[in-house]
């Protein structure tokens, strides 16, 4: 029998319950031995569906279990930086779903824990474990278009979140932002050294009233000296609209969408194909098995997580550089921020 | 907890892993309590991977079993009309691959226990449920195109089957076509009358010196008027090739390929996109879920299959047809073969 | 300035004014001095619009005319074999549309005559020079997708002609397969030694009432052992469907239609772009000026035409045994017609 | 016969050959009577190839002839305003490739003289006259997306124009980017306000010792709220790169590249396409003749042009403030340029 790592899961929710599903499932070499929600029912129902043995109101109950090699930490974003620093204590390698925290001093804090207790963290940026971005990443890594000139990145919800949601949420840089600006690293292989944002309130008013924007358009300036954009809508009417662009001095990589089918129907009207997979469970299905099986894979092995957490820093970072650029309309370098 | 349907598996060869791992994994309401196998070492290698508790080199040991509702039928060909009988006999439910056997009166008898015994078997015609085919069916069933006039498949192997294979397999018209003969009846919704085959041995000689041929063009006609063609190639190297098109009179359905990712990279030399997905186990990953899920939801809610004994008798037949046609070089009806 | 040639028109109907429109104002090799037209006043219109100094009533007046080198013959299919004979007589090298006649005889006296006056003859198989076909061709031809092993051509027109039209025209194997078994010799290079045809009323019955059929499926056997397919229909509900696919040992080609724009619409219904280029006219605007231009340099630089006589023979006898095929529900060698 | 606008042409340069040969095959209803090139040679040529009877080196012999209604001048940039200016004195209609001018004064003594003298006055922007282009900006007319979000342009020459060339181009904004910012404005319909842009040297160094940048990246705020980014590289190595996408409330709408042929090829490698077509007379071949078919039919229908004078003007304007926020690193609007 291969050897297992038996997990502990933190946060019963939408996401905690796709990690739960994708660790009994599709990961022979994980164990999920409890699991642990504040709403103790969430934490419940999981475990009755996936068979987990136990089941906790209280994250503690699962930091101190012995049998627990690792941790995976699904919880509201106000209790990460904190259940990390108290899971590296009790030396647990720690998935943890994405922002870190939205104070950098919080993050950097968090960081020194897991530095100091030497275990292991990766963070949950899983587009980077979608097949077409990985394509595209090791195409212009291997230099295969060459030096990079210019990014788009489009990242488009197929609806805004609820108000209640987008009040405690930072804002879209730090929501929604996060996960393009950390594509935009992640695609290039250099850090993104200055940020320009324009954006505006045009898809619901009460997102403006709520302090927060739900169109942005974000310049992006290299260190490399590529240049490149990031567009973000929190409603395109026809789903989920993910697909990035890389040109250089020897080509291009386009990614485009993916649909439910492939049939192209032709009639009188035109021709017409499927949406996109509307939900971002659909359209990452794999992406969330691959994260979860290389934390996984990287325990056993004991190698370093290819996301680690400075890789969760810096998109906080660049997040709170849109937002000074947004308010105050002119270019912010990211050295500002800190 | 849901009520669950005890499954046991005959064969453990490369689909009845397909098939084990599909009901371990992906349907709660299924449970393998036994597996077997004449090479009992792989059944041992899969009870193992999968967690199932009893392993047999017998298969009257699952088929006597009192614990076990339902039995999937994945091993040889040969084999499957006598343990179709077997099965029923005893009151077991049955998923069986395809084919039932390539001896129609021996079909027969095996369907007649079947109702005999009022179980329900169901055939695995994977591709049914892949949710492009589907979609085409459903668009034709509801007259989205109108009344269908012109039908195409395409299937084509990535490589053909070692020539041990292709000696015991009844020839690709049975083995390979059949699948697509399926396809034919399933997609237009009414029965093919006549077939008409050409083809010839153009992938390698070693498949003509063992009496097959691995290139074929079907013309199928059908009982409401349409006409069609079915190709198949053993391969293509540039990987598995399957689409289908259907054109009536108020449009057209065309499903093209799947691949493993939507990069599209422009360079010097051209546009390229990725191949089409190479393997059937890859292409087909969410349709052998889906028909093993629909098998065990027809138990649970007792209700007639889908894919029925007598879908698993005619592409036999139209098989059977293709054959004689090929060889007298002249169109075959149906009702010549029985 | 460049040498010109002096060509007369004879036939001012649709396809007559395709040709003068070409001649005039894409080919300045090419100077069009005199039309004919049985129905004068179409040969005035079209002279008027393009500005041809001469017209006339009596296709004589063209080919007795000294000034004129060359001869573009588009009046009705009954006349073609008679002036390609004048024609050929009087030294004037022959453009001729397709087909030369439906009688085998007729069609080989003609020939007979052009080869005995040495004249040039190039026959109006317009596709030829589409640039997508061609390079299908060429790619074939060339070898980049190994030996050839099986064709699709799909061919469908957006709305049938009149009844009218229908009723004179020799049926539609020859007056709209025709065009579909010159693409099958010209894509793969090889002949074709079989045909076998089925196919139906399914668009209109008054087709039927006129003794002819409307949708049609013909499989190929060619002589280096490729098979193929060719699928007509009257009428595509979405446009004019012109799609060819060659696959081969090492690969394969696909050609999809020409829309007349590319933009992409996605919105809460779907996906959906322009339907194909909805007239042969619009769909082959360049390839009828690329074959005119062929003509005319064939001319002015003695050369062979690439579409001959011969070229011009075989697709109706293509014809003719599709049609014995069709009414004797069997395959039909090419030799049984002659 | 159709009335005749007579027409002189100044300038027997690239573009020019390309209008008279438009002129001369495409639009009956126009016609050149004299060619005007201070290199008389480039002017007889143009003559001799296209059948125009008069050739003259000095432009004066064109505006003075009082035979001609309307001229095109294709010169070189400096000579715009000027000729513009004499023209309308004289009374003729003008079509002018763009840019007007570099300077905004000189512009707008020019489109003064126009106005004062009542003529027509068409600005060269042909990519409002293609026909995906045109089908994009009608969709956001009609609102078929909504209020439109968020605008991209993509915009990539296949090489850099001679050193030389560049030297006196007055850099990237106003000579590449130019046809952009009129896109910008001619999709969504409404105002750019303020530009950010970002760029560098990424092709070639000597560019940037030509005081230019050869890769650029363009936000844009539009007076209805609205943003998008104008992307623009001299050098793609797949060929002429032109897409746009509009993103509105109720959908989107991309245009993709055009190629010139539609075969897609499959083999051991990948699935290959043809690259987009190379050059700009290739892409916008159709959109050439349209936009003189509308200019001719101003004329003669005495309605205005579609693309004016201060058409002509704002993208200049929006180029100077592209390169004073390049240099400045700042947002620049419209506003403070003039």
């Amino acid at each position: 029998m291969t050897k297992q790592v038996n997990v502990g899961v933190i946060g019963a929710g939408r996401i905690g319950k796709v990690h739960v599903q994708n660790l009994a499932y599709h990961i022979p070499e994980a164990n999920v031995v409890a699991i642990a929600d504040i709403f103790v029912e969430a934490a419940e129902e999981c475990a009755a569906e996936f068979g987990i043995p136990s089941v906790t109101k209280d994250h503690r109950a699962i930091l101190e279990n012995d049998q627990i090699e690792a941790v995976v930490i699904c919880s509201s974003t106000d209790t990460h930086a904190q259940f990390i620093e108290e899971a590296a204590a009790l030396g647990k390698h720690i998935f943890c779903e994405k922002p870190i925290d939205l104070d950098l001093k919080r993050i950097d804090r968090a960081l020194e824990a897991v530095e100091k207790a030497g275990v292991k963290l990766q963070i949950g940026f899983n587009r980077r474990f979608d097949p077409s971005f990985k394509r595209v990443r090791d195409m212009v890594a291997e230099g295969k278009i060459g030096a990079p000139h210019i990014v788009h990145i489009i990242s488009r919800d197929p609806a805004p979140p609820p108000i209640e949601y987008i009040k405690v949420s930072g804002g879209i840089f730090v929501d929604m932002t996060i996960h393009d600006f950390d594509m935009a690293r992640y695609l290039i292989g250099s850090e993104v050294e200055e940020v320009y944002a324009a954006g505006g309130v045009m898809v619901d008013p009460k997102i403006g009233e709520a302090g927060d924007i739900d169109t942005v358009l974000v310049t992006l300036r290299y260190a490399n000296g590529a240049i490149g954009s990031i567009d973000n809508s929190r409603q395109a009417v026809y789903g989920y609209d993910q697909r990035v662009e890389v040109f250089g001095s020897e080509g291009g990589i386009v990614v485009g969408n993916c649909t439910p089918d492939n049939a192209i129907v032709s009639d009188a009207d035109g021709v017409h194909a499927a949406k996109p997979l509307y939900f971002f469970i659909e359209r990452y299905t794999d992406a969330y098995i691959a994260e979860m099986k290389e934390f996984i894979s990287c325990i056993l092995e004991d190698k370093p997580p290819s996301v680690t957490g400075i890789d969760g820093r810096i998109p906080v970072v660049m997040g709170l550089a849109a937002w000074k650029s947004y308010r105050e309309n002119r270019p912010v370098k990211l050295s500002e921020i800190g």
